[in-house]
């Protein structure tokens, strides 16, 4: 499957009082991994959107498990790719690493929805479009 | 004019590791205030929105001056009023504090809008609306 | 077990170009909320530290589900409870709701630590405190 | 003097429900240009800190004036040089420009401090150090 690799800089004002990277910022870099590993296959959400009415990507589950450390200064990189397909969801893997050492694993599961014709402040979901399985995986399909 | 006050309590994780805020987080302050003054007062963006195409409240300008620092567990309070109108602009003024002592003195220029129809990715700006002056301010329009 | 209920109103900045709330921000609330807890009992962990090195609550292990959407003006609450303690880790359940609708669902598993004393720059995990333990919970431990 | 240019990759979380980057984030890229800065010269603040006490930089004024905006997948940069010294503060520009479109003009007002022996909890302003302003300039100071 195609991987992809993200760089970030962890800014000053990305650190807690502990010196750290305050964690919520690690999901910050995932979901920015994710649209970045899109567009770079050519994937353009907002034109999707625009065009077929399709929704790209609303999250249903995420985790992630800390292993080592980060601070400001710190290069480190966002690997990530899909890991598993179903008819109707996409779960992503992401790694961040500074240089070998393993700071963070962890996951997105997200889906394709449209309005809800019913509930207009409701999604329902659809089918992963073919050509962007495509795009990302020569995998079969789990169902 | 009318006052708004908007309580916050500061988070750890919107410390830096100076153990103080991280000041873009007081901004996101201000526009918050902003934000829940207009409800406050009855005025849905949202809805304006949709039903005139009107765009409530680009910023064209702002500023803080920092007098003292806050941390975490601390309760603050944005004191927010308009404190200027000209035909297309409205200046608010932000004032933070923890209790008598002022924090964070600033202030947010915004203007209202529409999409500009010779250039969908751009806004052309538009006088104030006159039922939003009203909300906010019995003065005489400055020009 | 002692529950913690947090309030939060979405602000306009929390949400994304979906109009829903930006899904890292879910995470900022979960960790007030476990700081609020804290707070709440008594428990001040930046006196903690001050006073006996210890490092109160690196976190381990997070992850949420998600289950409706939240946008900006929404009051919604976040229920916090710890749900386990080993000898060295403590899990915090979070349900974030608007009125009766579960937004989301999610834990964060915590550690305490101290500075390691042959590499400065890392930790190493102590036991749980009996005194904070106490406060949360008169559950027998699970090892 | 001496000029920096530190480039960004606007996510979509940066970007609010009307699509534009959310203002705050301007500010969280002044500070990381401004950080970036002091570390390509060679200067370390975490090391300053420790070896000599020496706060490097807290905020005193700020301010923003916003001319066009950006959206996700934008490649911006922030260029930022020292351009008024005086013998207690540092006056940061910054301009943040996608291609040839300047996007935001906008400065930072910053201070050298110590903790105040008298009052643990506040810091007391002291000269810019020599060398850090050799770092950045040649010209006078301006007093």
């Amino acid at each position: 499957m195609r991987r992809f690799v993200w760089p970030v800089t962890v800014g000053f004002g990305d650190c807690d009082p502990a010196n750290i990277v305050y964690y919520p910022n690690f999901f910050r870099w995932f979901d920015q991994a994710t649209h970045q590993m899109w567009r770079s296959a050519g994937y353009d959400i907002a034109q999707l959107r625009q065009q077929t009415g399709l929704i790209a990507g609303p999250l249903v589950d995420v985790g992630a498990t800390f292993r080592a450390t980060a601070t400001h200064g710190d290069l480190i990189e966002v690997h990530s790719q899909v890991e598993e397909w179903t008819a109707r969801t996409l779960r992503i893997a992401h790694q961040i690493r500074r240089g070998d050492t393993v700071l963070v694993d962890g996951f997105e599961v997200r889906i394709f929805a449209r309005p809800d014709p019913d509930h207009p402040a409701r999604i329902k979901t659809v089918p992963i479009p073919e050509n962007f399985r495509a795009l990302f995986s020569s995998e079969p399909v789990a169902d």
